[in-house]
């Protein structure tokens, strides 16, 4: 018996990396067992910011996909499938930004904060400040009674359960009012000290290996503070920790004793990390390398037809609910 | 050979009255000869503004297109359905959203004038702000190169022209930029010289008969300069020669020269009107009765279907332009 319906996504922003397999890829095979699980390939997101450079968004659903199931995304226990694919995700949002007051959109904090933090894209769009009224629609068109977030994602997931509320209050009772699993994201540091992100160059991905994978380790910033292998390391301001307990719980415990006590010096640290990484990234490799583009359209052509079939169950209600 | 394509739609206010036969559907008729014509039910736009109650709108549907066909607009000429059944148009809506600036949407001129006219709904909502962007859309995907419109409607249009500029040039040339077909609309005042308005209880419905069409155009205000049938009279300030310019042109002129030099009284002046309106809501009364609910709904199907065919070209067109 599943607990109930989860609706993820992820914007399609090409090969995944280290931060995706332990900031989410890992819970989301973890929950297709214990769920019903749709995972979403969050096209139409993606134009939101990259309206004017969109040349790369289809391959990068295709390396984004095979990742996944590369990490253990079953296509026969959760639903992969476009965003784009399923018209009723922008009917959806079209009858909820009519009840979606401006001011809930303005206050919401991620609002700003993006708008300051991406630069390079004019970001003062309609279709960008509507983020998370497209968001709600992608929840609530499958009804999805749980969806799992990181803590910066709160404030959206909150607009969400507004959203359905006001529809309720309006048109009857159709929607749940979703819950957030809140994921430990571990906040995995890219080589170069900031946070691992594609965009900086910094990323270990799912496909690096051999010397590539201990080159990258090897720049891992650990702490300042430790010149010597014998002075004593603070594992909590270490870059290199963070991986081991994304990696490996038990490991990263003793680990950290090794470190305050200089048991363990950093190249022998890395150097042990590099082996848990290529452990860990051996038999992803190995599947991803048999999964073609043709698998890849495959499952996305059933993922979309199931959940268009959802989709459109709902949608037809929501018509039968407003009246139109 | 048709000039060109035109869009054109109605919100599904119900009952149609004068200011709707005289205002837009001649035109439509007119235009259905000329041109390849979409004419819209507008159900998804009842909500911006009636979201907080829809229970009517799928009567009101009914009625209005009811009137629409009494009117002469002929289904075989004219494809005639309803936005909210062709969801390409939500597609679009998405699309555009993304590459439309807050600022065009702030800024237009009919945003705030709305806002100030409409108190008894809350209106600061981000769909109301998206109205012009979901009729860019509306006209854009059947690549309509004309629009029929008021004066007062030219700004919208000017953001649908920006809008097709806008994703021509991030994605290549798709859309035409659609132009206006300026209709002379007449201004016809209601039973209580305000502006002939189904929501202010003043109109001259097209159901209007015999005593009741006569005791409407009684009330209609005359020139108040003029007490007495000696008096020259001011047909400018009439309502009632405004209805004579719209019903017939010609009549109109014989009965200004009449009504400046006294040679008509009003009571004759609103006697013959009757008479003249009679003439032409009689046919269209008549063929009225003659339309059952399942003939709308018939109409409405095969017209949705043409539409979906025409959009869904239109929308796989866009997927490809913009790479998803």
């Amino acid at each position: 018996m599943k607990k109930g319906r989860i609706l993820s996504g992820m914007r399609p922003t090409g090969a995944m990396h280290l931060g995706h397999l332990f900031g989410a890829l890992e819970n989301w095979v973890k929950l297709q067992n214990e769920y019903e699980t749709f995972y979403m390939v969050a096209d139409w997101h993606a134009m939101t910011t990259q309206y004017d450079d969109t040349s790369r968004i289809k391959d990068s659903i295709r390396d984004m996909v095979a990742d996944w199931i590369a990490c253990g995304i079953d296509p026969e226990k959760s639903c992969v499938f476009k965003q784009s694919e399923v018209a009723a995700h922008c009917e959806l949002f079209l009858v909820f930004s009519m009840i979606t007051p401006l001011g809930w959109l303005e206050r919401c904090p991620t609002y700003k904060e993006m708008k300051n933090e991406i630069k390079n894209h004019d970001l003062n769009t309609f279709g960008f400040l509507g983020y998370p009224v497209l968001q709600a629609a992608d929840i609530l068109i499958y009804k999805a009674g749980f969806v799992p977030v990181g803590e910066d994602q709160l404030p959206h997931l909150e607009i969400t359960r507004e959203i359905a509320r006001r529809f309720n209050h309006f048109y009857g009772k159709l929607f749940p009012e979703p819950k957030a699993i809140l994921a430990e994201a571990p906040k995995l540091a890219g080589t170069d000290g900031r946070k691992m992100s594609k965009s900086y160059g910094n990323a270990i991905t799912l496909a690096d290996r051999g010397k590539i994978l201990e080159k990258k380790i090897k720049r891992l910033v650990t702490d300042p503070a430790r010149i010597h292998p014998s002075d004593k390391g603070h594992p909590e301001v270490c870059s290199v920790f963070q991986y081991w307990k994304a990696a490996a719980k038990e490991k990263a415990t003793e680990i950290k004793m090794q470190c305050e006590k200089a048991k363990i010096g950093c190249v022998e640290c890395k150097k042990a990390l590099s082996e848990k990484m290529a452990e860990i990234l051996d038999p992803i490799q190995e599947k991803r390398e048999k999964i073609s583009g043709a698998d890849i359209d495959e499952i996305l052509k059933k993922g979309g037809e199931k959940a268009k079939t959802v989709a459109e169950k709902t949608m037809a209600e929501v018509r039968e609910a407003v009246k139109i």
